[in-house]
């Protein structure tokens, strides 16, 4: 039996492994997604965002065990951490942590730090969500740090998008970009039983209320498809998915219940309005692109010779070479 | 005489029409780019943006005429309308109207509608900026409508940026993005006898100082550089630019000339910090990158018979073929 064949029949040995190789990129773990990607499509994605501090990962921790706990439905966890290597240790600790789940076959939690580009983190993350969802997850938490780019490309993997905020974190920290308001599908403010917590919902409610009207502004001056084109908008306009502002306590689980209920309601409302396919093959599409992109680049790249192209860009700096002429030069892998 | 020795002598026609060309993507334009390139390097590049309806276009031609009464400099005017072909019309009414600049030869106004890609129209906007400089203007000015991914990837093209609001324009108006803010240089409050300046003002400063705050939350973390890789911050951290905010009535004229020393001043920081020269690297950089991608895609497209893309984004969407497979059946030309 190999590694795929153990995986499908619920080997937790093979899971891991395959995760390892799917991670570092390996043949075997290309190979190996190639015949599992006929098994997903299933796994409801859910992604989980947020500043450092603001408790993501007590809170995924206490929605797995909910769901452990209350239902039959299976749980995998990908912890994301795209800041630095050296914060991977932090990730793993609060794993190492989490006894609760500890020997439970039902959860299976994998810590991610950055390596590579960010677009690779994407890519990889996007490749572990394959897997645990081959392996028959009913639920991915996808758990990334941060609201940059690269986790809004993260949360994109996802169907419903939780930003989670915290009460006294400094309206710094409560600054969260009106960027990573736009793709919450659940706001969750976390740390509920901290003091500022009113101030921190009037800033949330005053924030996601204007990001929702810059779309709608955007959508009325005909452009909004441009601006940001996503499976989110409504094609049918029957009904329309109106974030909710969500308070937890991950500490000792209050508001659990009722972020699992939110979460389960969003799925719902994607599948009758005919968002789940539409999210399915935007993502789908998304992955085809960077990979066709990916590889061309990685072909052209590994067919330049060292430092040619920091040669050709002094060269462009100085104004000896145009940019298309070094387009030009380095297709035709001439050494200008 | 060809084209590109004409608007070297500069011959108003011969600008005109390679501007054409280069908007149009021709094989001229692309070697009368080749040709100019190395007369580029000397414009002070200026973006202005902000939401419709903040009167960036009055402000922009204020700009030029007050440049053009109280110094010797030369401006050209690229207004860049990305949200659709069909406002196109609008810009090019309001040039229409701006009489007071009508032939003076020290000045330059091209519009330019949204055509083909966001991409290519960054692209193009590029190119036409690099006609602008080789043809010798002191001063571009890009203006462009929104506050989208398409706005800051046109501002990135610019030395200085000006992002500009308005008061009573409504809440929704003034929620611009966290995301523009954070690039801009300078900030504008136009139409500032209009009621309601107070409440604009207090609404952007607290913008600015939370979109500031961000940044150095996530440089504290470590992870600034890889959130969002900028030439803007500085190296020697000897000085730091802050982010005015100005007032103006561009009907009036009122701030105006505040508006260009600041616009001066900001220049000045950028040479005095090295600044200027990390900014032309980073944005060279991006675009032989960007043309690198935009050739290896446009190949690798072109060789695609039709459909066979969509075909094969059905077939991933079925389960039916994963997308590694579907990328090497691609690119191996073979039709699955």
């Amino acid at each position: 039996m190999n590694l795929v064949e153990a995986l499908l029949a619920g080997d937790r040995l093979a899971l891991s492994r395959l995760l390892t190789q799917v991670e570092n990129g390996t043949t075997e773990g290309r190979t190996a997604l190639n015949e599992l990607f006929q098994y997903t499509g299933k796994a409801h994605l859910v992604g989980v965002t947020g500043a450092p501090g603001v408790g993501k990962s007590s809170l995924v921790n206490q929605l797995a065990l909910h769901y452990r706990k209350l239902t039959t439905k299976t749980i995998a966890i990908i912890a994301v951490d795209p800041t630095s290597p050296f914060t991977g240790g932090a990730v793993l600790g609060d794993r190492v942590r989490m006894r609760s789940l500890a020997g439970d076959p039902g959860v299976f939690i994998r810590s991610m730090a950055s390596r590579g580009t960010l677009g690779g983190l994407a890519h990889a993350t996007s490749a572990m969500v394959q897997v645990f969802d081959a392996a028959g997850f009913d639920i991915v938490l996808i758990e990334t740090v941060g609201a940059g780019q690269a986790e809004v490309d993260i949360a994109r993997l996802a169907h419903t998008t939780l930003v989670v905020d915290a009460p006294g974190m400094g309206d710094d920290i409560q600054a969260i970009k009106a960027g990573i308001l736009e793709i919450a599908d659940i706001l969750v403010i976390n740390k509920a039983d901290h003091p500022g917590l009113e101030n921190t919902e009037r800033a949330l409610r005053g924030m996601l209320e204007m990001a929702h009207s810059v779309k709608r502004i955007f959508q009325h001056h005909g452009s909004f498809e441009m601006i940001e084109p996503t499976s989110r908008e409504q094609s049918n306009g029957s009904q329309h998915w109106i974030p909710p502002i969500l308070k937890t306590i991950a500490n000792d689980g209050t508001g659990i219940p009722e972020l699992a209920e939110s979460i389960d309601r969003h799925a719902t409302y994607l599948e009758s309005s005919g968002d789940w396919s539409l999210n399915d093959r935007s993502r789908l599409e998304t992955e085809l692109d960077a990979l066709i992109q990916d590889t061309l680049n990685h072909r052209f790249r590994s067919n330049l010779p060292d430092k040619v192209y920091e040669r050709v860009l002094d060269q462009i700096l100085e104004r000896k070479l145009s940019p298309w002429e070094a387009v030009e030069s380095l297709m035709n892998g001439s050494q200008p």
